[in-house]
């Protein structure tokens, strides 16, 4: 059987104020995107490359968070076959907008909860 | 890989892997936490000073979230007035580590939904 959808559709909802880490917060505050996005950074575009990353994502919440992320501007979707059809995705200019804060988060955890992996350099080079 | 259960106690739960973005989520990932840090910040200390901020959050969060704070080490509780007990809470160390993430997400948000706040030029100009 599938598991449960999450139900709350927070990308769509409102903003609960103008604040920007409130609105930040609504459209990828989530328990996925901001681990998509570092899968993009890393050079991942195709559905089964997330599948495979070590948090595990069930295939309809990707499904679903692709959709949101797409909604939001975060990513673009790209065609790499026709029959049957499948995308790659790719982060647009406001999704590598979010570098700075991943690298600031990443040193953050790396500082305060010992055996947090260390990123690739190249990850932390990454300008937005 | 199995996916995980999600249950409410993030805070408390491991993390889905070593990664430092997954495990900031299960940390700092839900609705609140980085908007009572933003109060904190900002110079608020006390219960009802964080109930009349204007995302309006619920006292039987307020009360949860500030314990799981605590407990990962983000604040720490003060008494301010012994009968009946009441209790200010600060930013740790370690909770005032996560400013350049919020300036940074400050920053994005102000430069792609248009209408959020500009954040007060104190705020932006905090040191960790």
């Amino acid at each position: 059987m599938m598991p449960m959808a999450r139900t709350p559709t927070r990308a769509s909802k409102p903003s609960r104020s103008g604040c920007p880490i409130a609105t930040t917060l609504e459209h990828v505050g989530d328990r996925w995107t901001l681990i998509l996005i570092r899968d993009m950074l890393m050079g991942k575009g195709r559905y089964g490359a997330f599948l495979e990353s070590p948090e595990g994502i069930p295939t309809n919440i990707l499904a679903d968070r692709l959709r949101r992320m797409e909604t939001v501007g975060l990513i673009s979707k790209h065609p790499y076959q026709h029959r049957p059809p499948r995308y790659e995705y790719r982060l647009t200019p406001m999704g590598r907008g979010l570098i700075p804060a991943l690298q600031d988060i990443c040193r953050w955890a790396n500082a305060h909860f010992p055996g947090t992996w260390i990123p690739p350099q190249a990850f932390m080079d990454l300008d937005p």
